[in-house]
């Protein structure tokens, strides 16, 4: 009996006109990662599991979707853990293989394991899908890409300042306005060292974050009722009330921290890093923001996230310093930093705004039509000589009704129809139709070539 | 403790130079695709199991990897199920989704699911991966990509025209010489009819296609072993003996199938598409081959392979016509005809005969010295000039000995470092050395423009 087709939910189908759009967000991102000496690497999509479980937290652990060994997987199994319905411990014996959870975790398993074959520093990109068994909700699927650039095997900051003009770069030619925040883990660090809390220190940044909206007075109330003491509250202040620029915010960071040999350090980095980017020109707009704390368990330097400043969306890109990407793989001390764009909002915020370039969006340039075996074979003479030029085209492959031909360029916004009949045949030329305007003209195939070239 | 960490096997990871060479292959076929017409789709990885079981015949549902649902998965299954040791039965119970194993199913479901969108006759192409749970040896591995161009809504031979266009279009790209052998399912139809004997038909191709290893005594002695009369035998004589031109072939099978409608429908429809694609000029050369006998399950007319003259390997590329690919989900009576180009089989060819264009396999084309912080941020507005020029280019981010820097020039194979030293930075301009040559020479940035851009 026929099924009526679905796919698992949280997961998409890309149609002609979104993949024209996708392509041309990854197309953009991928030239540019070339162009700042990035190489290209793929892994499988399937992972052991002992290469997957235990680096995302218990939570990471369940969001895992998890591959059913092949074969008789049921043998050797003792009854009694079948029949305990304890599932979490039943799991690992039935199965072996994962689906990758992210692009970061593949990658330093990649970098350990072809140590031995890397130009270190190693420059990596990759762009490839992950699966996370997330609840499917607005904005989130389960399988979704990362774009990620990572430099491992080099401390200098130089790192950072590149990974800055990289995504001024990828933004400024997708045409969207960026604020690019950054802190750094290490002013983070002297914070809570000045507090004497460092436990606290996602509560400090959670409420540094919420003074435009509700104001200094209310957060200062908010700490004091997660348990901030005032002494110490009194002490972050001047970083609750931080302002001007960034210059003077660099300033005041390095008279606070002062006495704190990681926070200044931190502040130096900052300074080195935003003052190497401004020397260099950014179009972005590069926001020194100390309640800035993404990815606290793994960054330990420079924090960054990307904000687009004409839509109401989350981070569309992201990214940092980390000292011990590969250390549970057994090869510790390798720093490195790296950057992650979210395909996935770059996409709403570009559709959004609708800044798509329109020649982006169309494919085939032009449609032959098709009135019979004869005029046919002719057409595809013609075709074959557009299609050397360079220009994609199609023939309607049956003679069907004129209306129905020009429906389809139509529908499938094809700028041109070439007509090629009995006349056409016999002057050796075609008929060009332009789409949008209707006009049409008897051309040779050079006089077609240049025109369609053109648009 | 640290984890030694590998792939699944059968998997593989791609690193910088094999994924330049992958992408040279799939960067040449998707070009071609759109050049003729083809508009890309993507499906999801996971597909559900009721879309892919049943579509691959018993081996194949056993060689779908298989997903274990998410969360407590034994939930409301029975002991006596969990204890019967019946994998087979249980396995539906606990998942619910699988791996994509082609790229034909979920086509066949994307084209059903979202018929009332689609512009009729529809030309999609997909590259994507897929997954098998197959034994892993050489050549075949359990994960690999599947090229694939149809077109569907159109029983016209210009279809099969076009496409043999294509084929020949991307092996002259790629510059591998090819035999493209075509057949038609009708005619074997033909022929099975002739000998009274429809099933004994992959016997008899099986034979035909030993003729010139083993000679035809031996094939008529295979034959007559495999239960095919002697009446039998010899009224296929003549086509066990066929030979000549493909229009010597043409024209003695349609005088020993004029009395099978079905089978001179074959002919007819061979003479057409072989003629058509003649008058258009192939590099390559087509060859009627009537033992050409892959997909018997669901080609019912044109037959497609494609052979590397120049190196022992199996087929690269197959094809052909399909009458009921979405039958199967509701929608009968759709003709289609598609073609699959086998990336890894290629990407083998080429390394073999290494066809691969010299710049094909560069990536970044300079590399800027660091002497250090002043030096560095120097360097780094001339690289930014670079970039702009569109020159891939990336500095050393660290200050390190310039034997070192040169090192990673040369591993990685940069044809060109550029070094900003004291000198330089007061002239303004940088020294570039060639890394094949040695030779260097002071220039203006727009001077090393000129020679790396042309380089």
């Amino acid at each position: 009996m026929a099924q009526k087709p679905s796919i698992p939910k949280g997961t998409r189908d890309f149609g002609p006109v979104e993949m024209t759009r996708r392509n041309y967000i990854f197309d953009t991102i991928r030239s540019v990662f070339r162009l700042y000496g990035f190489s290209q690497i793929e892994t499988p999509a399937m992972e052991n599991l002992s290469t997957l479980m235990g680096k995302y937290g218990e939570e990471g652990d369940k969001l895992l979707f998890k591959i059913l060994n092949s074969g008789d997987y049921l043998r050797g199994i003792d009854q009694e853990m079948l029949t305990s319905g304890d599932y979490v411990h039943l799991t690992p014996k039935i199965s072996e293989k994962g689906l990758r959870y992210d692009l970061t975790v593949p990658f330093a398993r990649f970098v350990v394991q072809h140590r031995n074959e890397l130009q270190m520093p190693f420059k990596r990109f990759q762009i490839q899908p992950v699966w996370r068994a997330d609840r499917p909700q607005k904005g989130r699927y389960r399988e979704f890409y990362q774009c990620d650039a990572d430099v491992v095997g080099s401390d200098s900051l130089v790192n950072e300042i590149e990974l800055l003009q990289l995504i001024d770069d990828v933004f400024s030619r997708l045409g969207i306005n960026i604020t690019i925040k950054i802190n750094n883990r290490k002013v983070l660090a002297g914070i809570a060292h000045l507090i004497g809390a460092p436990e606290k220190i996602t509560d400090i940044t959670v409420a540094i974050d919420k003074i435009d909206k509700i104001g200094i007075d209310n957060v200062v109330e908010e700490l004091r009722q997660r348990g901030i003491t005032d002494q110490a509250i009194d002490a972050l202040r001047p970083i609750l009330e931080i302002s001007g620029t960034t210059g003077e915010r660099l300033d005041l960071l390095d008279s606070i921290l002062a006495d704190c040999p990681e926070g200044a350090l931190g502040v130096a980095e900052l300074r080195e890093v935003i003052s190497g980017a401004e020397a260099l020109g950014l179009n972005a707009a590069l926001e020194l923001d100390v309640s800035l704390a993404r990815g606290l368990n793994y960054y330990t330097g420079t924090i960054i996230e990307v904000k687009a400043r004409d839509v109401e969306i989350g981070s569309i890109t992201g990214g940092g310093r980390y000292d011990n990407l590969t250390g549970v793989f057994g090869m510790p001390g390798l720093s490195g930093v790296g950057i992650s764009f979210g395909a996935d909002r770059i996409y709403d915020v570009l559709n959004t705004l609708d800044l798509y370039p329109a020649d982006t969006l169309q494919s085939t340039k032009v449609m032959f039509t098709n009135f019979g075996p004869a005029e046919a074979a002719a057409a595809m003479k013609t075709l074959r000589q557009m299609r050397r030029a360079g220009i994609s085209a199609e023939i309607y492959p049956d003679a069907a009704k004129m209306k129905k031909q020009m429906g389809r360029a139509d529908a499938m916004d094809i700028p041109y129809v070439a007509i090629v009949g009995e006349e056409e045949m016999a002057k050796d030329m075609l008929t060009l139709k332009n789409m949008h305007t209707g006009e049409q003209q008897m051309l040779t195939v050079d006089e077609a070539v240049a025109i369609i070239t053109v648009c």
